[in-house]
């Protein structure tokens, strides 16, 4: 099934933060359970975040007891407003839910037809969701040759998305394709995001997956053992991609190396009216570092910073492997408003 | 007390395992229960090996039965084939035992003599390791100034050493000439001796220490949150720094930067005989990455990789800091044979 989906009214989802020792999927009714799942990264990834807000205000909607267009429109808004607060740094859910309010504002008739018109809205992005990373795959696997070994940081699959992926629907169709392609995930610390989401995802559909501590990617490229890095992001800006904590140092790394870096993201993921230095880097709370495995790792009163993303200059950027296409840093720079 | 001790006839030292949450103190009495503390890394620390390693040479020697100083010798020298199989990458448990034993075989007098030798030897090393790290602190500390904030990796401290440490000497010695420091310690997985050792130590002595994940090193460095580098050293060769994984990704990220990354070690870390492609470095147990507070964090079945190492050639290294004086790269060149 899809990483997210939408039932009649119910939001239904798999925990990300129970993973890999339980699969259990979680029922959403309501603006305020979705807000707290999103802050709690039980979901998580900048293109499922977008859907996921998306079927926030969807639920609003669909459960509104509201009379008048007005009432219900600042119902909606106010669902907005709220999971505007949970998770500052990924672009996709302040995009997707504009799109949302843009139709609902925009319906022309009554209550149940804004009411459909949100919630259709919201059904169609995750549609999209799932046809553009199918072309993000498309797309990147044509960089991809047969034999390669591809490093990724965090997770940018399935679990990131709706479906598929985005760095991973690069490996994916690169598979398909009949390349033999191995990949290295890093466990991506504090939230081991890749040794519980990457390796969970890529073991499941047996694409060989070797699993290091992020301190290891240095290593593995000094031995030659990687040819490629494909990562994901959470906000393409007009000088840089800003993703997942430690990104920036695999980058740098293969830089060193000679090691091309690409960042495979949905178009839905730009936002190139913004310099890096405008967009706020989300600091997450202590505990994320100081417990590991539930255990205290960490003397008390030690003092802990949790940056959850780190910014990676344009210039250490080989591609953006997008739905329409491959775009350099200078296309980057071009785009940008 | 010092990190390891000896008490007529018994080693004392703290179990490196179970810090921070027990400060648990093991005796240790033979050849083998050495080798297994090391193994199991209860012992850790490139110096604090050395040391070890003369001490369980100097166990076998006090509790023999040999009559014969040929016996005895034999006896020596069967323990010290044990403790060599224990790790391969420090030189330091090489050194302390090419050291001990060469006493051992230059001892004119009768089997008491030996061991009277032996045992002095390796306690006359253990004083040496206090001293050595002292002066490492002076002449490190001269590289700080007032108000800088020192990055390290993994834990170059007191509990790497008999006492004082290397690379945090240079913090000790810097703080007691007045000097106001900060230190950011990588945890440094997977056996997070950064988390577990190097903040369980500072905050004992009230040294500000900030922690972060491996992977946040180059956001602090990309943020001007850091202004110099100094770690230890478990070899120093002809070409190359070898010590813990993730040094290299440190001393990359710092060379991007322009951050200064000095190394702190004796001279009995170095073994200018050597290329670093001839140094085997050590793989560990995957258990070690799949295992995080007890608890599993990777699915079944997925590969692991765990060098317990990594290679930093010397055009990252600013210098340097051991016993005698700070060596640019060009002195280690010029020394190497």
């Amino acid at each position: 099934m899809r990483t997210i989906e939408w039932k009649s009214g119910v939001v239904v989802t798999i925990d990300q933060t129970k993973l890999p020792s339980e699969e259990e999927y979680i029922k959403i009714r309501t603006c305020s359970e979705m807000a707290d799942a999103i802050k709690t990264m039980k979901i998580r990834g900048a293109p499922l975040l977008g859907v996921a807000a998306a079927y926030g205000l969807a639920l609003t909607a669909y459960h509104s007891k509201a009379r008048t267009k007005q009432d219900l429109l600042k119902e909606i808004e106010s669902c907005a407003e709220l999971l505007r607060k949970t998770r500052p740094t990924a672009v996709n859910l302040f995009w997707a839910m504009e799109r949302v309010l843009k139709k609902a504002k925009e319906s022309s008739g009554g209550v149940s037809d804004v009411v459909r018109a949100v919630v259709q809205e919201a059904q169609r992005m995750a549609d999209e969701d799932v046809e553009t990373n199918r072309k993000i795959g498309e797309n990147g696997a044509k960089l991809i040759q047969d034999g390669d070994v591809i490093l990724t940081h965090c997770n940018a699959g399935c679990l990131a998305t709706v479906d598929y992926g985005t760095a991973l629907a690069v490996v994916r169709v690169a598979v398909e394709h009949g390349k033999r392609i191995k990949v290295f995930a890093t466990e991506t610390r504090p939230l081991l995001q890749g040794a519980r989401l990457t390796a969970f995802e890529l073991k499941r559909d047996s694409i060989p997956v070797t699993l290091i501590t992020d301190n290891m990617v240095g290593y593995v490229m000094s031995k030659r053992l990687a040819s490629k890095v494909v990562v994901g992001a959470d906000r393409v800006v007009k000088d840089a991609v800003i993703n997942k904590i430690g990104t920036f140092m695999v980058a740098v790394l293969a830089h060193e190396h000679g090691i091309p870096f690409y960042v495979a993201a949905p178009k839905s993921t730009f936002d190139l009216t913004r310099l890096s230095k405008d967009v706020v880097i989300e600091e997450r709370s202590p505990e994320e570092v100081i417990f590991c495995g539930g255990q205290r790792i960490v003397p008390e009163g030690v003092n802990v910073l949790n940056p959850a993303f780190d910014i990676t200059p344009l210039k250490y950027v080989s591609g953006i492997i997008c739905e329409t296409g491959v775009l350099s840093p200078a296309d980057v720079r071009m785009l940008a408003t």
